[in-house]
């Protein structure tokens, strides 16, 4: 009956069911499984969403809302009882405002088109990371993620002006907005940035865009002592003043494996270093930025800041230096039944935390391999740890080691992924009773019938 | 018997009511009349908050939050049966963390002393407006105030790290976190950021320090064309790359204002101009920036983008040109009746829409004076009008040439200001039924008495 109604509306081809989801999706990124759901439907815009959405509200149908599923944290795992929204259709870019520099879009578009389109004209869409030919822009709303390029521009809430949002009972709220400041009452569309499409689905954004940078320099640097990483970076801070774009932390062993058979790219720098880091700036001027970059690592040379630098002299030099970072798939094809991290932590506390942990999980013998490498000026850390067994247990034991030493420090156990499924017992190692309580309620103010990811981040 | 209530837990001193009101706090800013209220409450620390509040959620009664009183919006207006906390006895610095470049404050600390204390460790906290001597975090951070950086470094939502509040019924929700990204389930703190005290009231806060630029370099410049002004804004956020910290526009009217008796400071640049810019780039190393700014500068004379250009060659010129832009008082002094905006909208609309404000403006025989300057580069314009006589209704008519303009552009009625009272009724202009009736239904969840600024921004 469920079905009918919303074949009422949609075409044929937008609502799937029973055999036709076989083969076509899959139940968890990468994974071999065949999707299990009531149905899924493709709304190609916010109105056919917001009747979707009225529909499930009047029949109590639970949805999980599918963008890129790329988010890691089984944030869109589906039941056999729950109906999947996929957002693909929509995804369409609206417009391009060359003047406010802002890109209006839907919500099923993918990263990558939103990155090429900004260049076409000049701009720059800030936001990066692995997964962007597959993950869509609602979804990274959704998880408010983050990526390569947070140091200088922000994290995904600070690029979202206009937000539109249709609620759990297909309600369109709608603030489609090209401005920069607005502190007209509360600024709604932060409830629905970050919570994982459990208060409401995001369904289209008006994007802020950036002056397209001029100049790409980048480096790579050895050190061997933490303390050292944490200096180098507020000099370069200072010296690049507001040029510097990324500056990314690899652990050793992680630098080793990045850089050796199988991997098809070589070390820029030798393997003798106990931490190396990635920094970046994007200017105006190559040559100008180039030889700052140049006078800034020769000055922290002889301040003994670095023990040694290489600066990317090409094109080709910068492609091998990024391939080298972000290549994360040379680490997991290194590792069986892997296990991913997203911690974050005070900056100041990543070196002896992060050294303690791994020496305990070296000390396990389940364990085989333990990569760290991380967005460091953003205290985010990622782990990828390769094990010789598999187990729930396992996992958890892990899990255990890596998070429970964040909530005295004040870290969390999701700096980018969000908290989905997977992370949900972990919660408290991060928020307070307090905190976790008052999501509840905010809720099950929002979603008073529970139908938006149920079960996912907080219990409704 | 609420009063001795709280006189249980706190000292004589702490509590003031009846005589002990009069002449010792003024009912809004700069105005004459005497505070009426139950009681002024001062809390020390946020356990004596949680207490207050406590207790006025037993006894039902309403309160008013006092920080700095500079919001211009009837924010902290307050009825003699209501309650005031003022935050002024919970104004210290906790801590300063130098290597995660934060410091950790009480809401009652005074923007200034933020600013100077960061200064010392040789950081920057970049908030900065004009009332910042008297403007306190908590006011700060609960109308996400926005000011003359906001271009590079962003608004007060993208400072503020950690955060801890009391809800109405005196419950502490902590998060002093110090970690830049977090994305463990819902950010309750946004909430709070810019919701003028109507959902918790804001006891302590983690800012973001950033790197304290060591040069600074401004110039001012002169157009007779709007679009140029966005093409220029262009052309420099390219050029200066991330250094680019302010682009402040002067209409003409504003600035021979600004720049003629009783005024004190002289003018830059000749009056003969339609629109002056302010654009200010703050850097590492003073004579390469100054270059840069000169080069760019010829540049755009060449390509005819501005008209003329006079960078700051000094301290003392800085001091003059920045003295221009921020001694808004001059322009207030020649005002009758004086009445403030702080509109939002988007950049390329912004000279068409203003020039027939002010046409529409002029036409009144009530109006004597208009002046008009604001942060263009984030879309946000101010108004101050000087009026012959004065009365409710008039006030009324200029709020709707300017205020119902903005429906139809996507503008905001307050960019940075909030809502308070003054504007509440303009809302509509800004924000749809269904935002509005949302903002409601957040507002009766955390605060069901409706005992927090009852009656300002939305009801409750």
């Amino acid at each position: 009956m469920l079905i009918e109604s919303l074949k009422s509306f949609l075409d044929k081809g937008q609502v799937l069911s029973g055999m036709e989801l076989k083969d076509r999706y899959h139940h968890i990124w990468k994974m071999e499984e065949s999707l299990q759901a009531v149905a899924l439907v493709m709304p190609r815009n916010t109105e056919e969403l917001s009747k979707i959405m009225k529909t499930c509200y009047a029949h109590g149908q639970k949805v999980v809302i599918h963008g890129g599923l790329t988010n890691l944290v089984g944030g869109t795992e589906t039941h056999k009882d729950e109906l999947v929204i996929s957002m693909e259709k929509m995804n369409k870019i609206q417009s391009v405002d060359l003047m406010s520099r802002t890109m209006t879009v839907e919500a099923g578009l993918i990263l990558q088109d939103i990155q090429e389109q900004a260049k076409v004209h000049d701009l720059l869409f800030p936001l990066n990371f692995g997964a962007k030919g597959t993950a869509q822009i609602g979804g990274i709303i959704s998880t408010n993620a983050g990526g390569l390029r947070v140091l200088r521009y922000g994290v995904t809430r600070h690029q979202i002006l206009g937000l539109e949002v249709v609620t759990a009972d297909g309600q369109i709220i709608s603030s489609m907005k090209k401005i920069i400041k607005d502190n007209s009452a509360y600024d709604i569309k932060q409830l629905f940035i970050g919570s994982e499409g459990t208060l409401g689905i995001v369904s289209r954004a008006v994007l802020k865009l950036s002056s397209l940078p001029k100049s790409r320099v980048s480096a790579f640097v050895g050190f061997n002592e933490y303390a050292k990483v944490v200096d180098f970076l507020k000099f370069m801070d200072g010296g690049l003043a507001g040029t510097l774009s990324g500056f990314e932390l690899i652990w050793q062993e992680s630098f080793i494996a990045m850089t050796s058979p199988p991997a098809l790219v070589k070390a820029p720098l030798g393997h003798d270093y106990r931490y190396y880091v990635l920094v970046e700036s994007m200017g105006s001027k190559q040559e100008r930025d180039q030889a700052l970059m140049q006078d800034l690592l020769e000055e922290a040379l002889e301040k003994k800041l670095i023990l040694d630098g290489t600066i990317a002299q090409s094109q080709a030099d910068l492609d091998w230096f990024w391939t080298i970072r972000e290549d994360v798939h040379v680490l997991v094809s290194q590792c069986n039944n892997d296990q991913h991290f997203d911690i974050s932590l005070p900056i100041n506390l990543i070196g002896d935390t992060l050294e303690k942990i791994v020496v305990e999980l070296k000390l396990m013998e389940e364990v085989e391999k333990v990569f760290v490498f991380g967005h460091v000026a953003d205290g985010n850390i990622h782990l990828i740890i390769g094990k010789r067994v598999q187990s729930d247990a396992l996992i958890h034991r892990i899990n255990e080691i890596i998070y429970a030493p964040l909530k005295d420090i004040g870290g969390s156990v999701s700096a980018e992924h969000g908290i989905g499924l997977h992370k949900k017992a972990y919660l408290h190692y991060c928020r307070s009773e307090a905190e976790i309580s008052m999501m509840r309620m905010i809720k099950k103010t929002m979603d008073p019938k529970n139908l938006l990811n149920r079960g996912k981040v907080v219990d409704g």
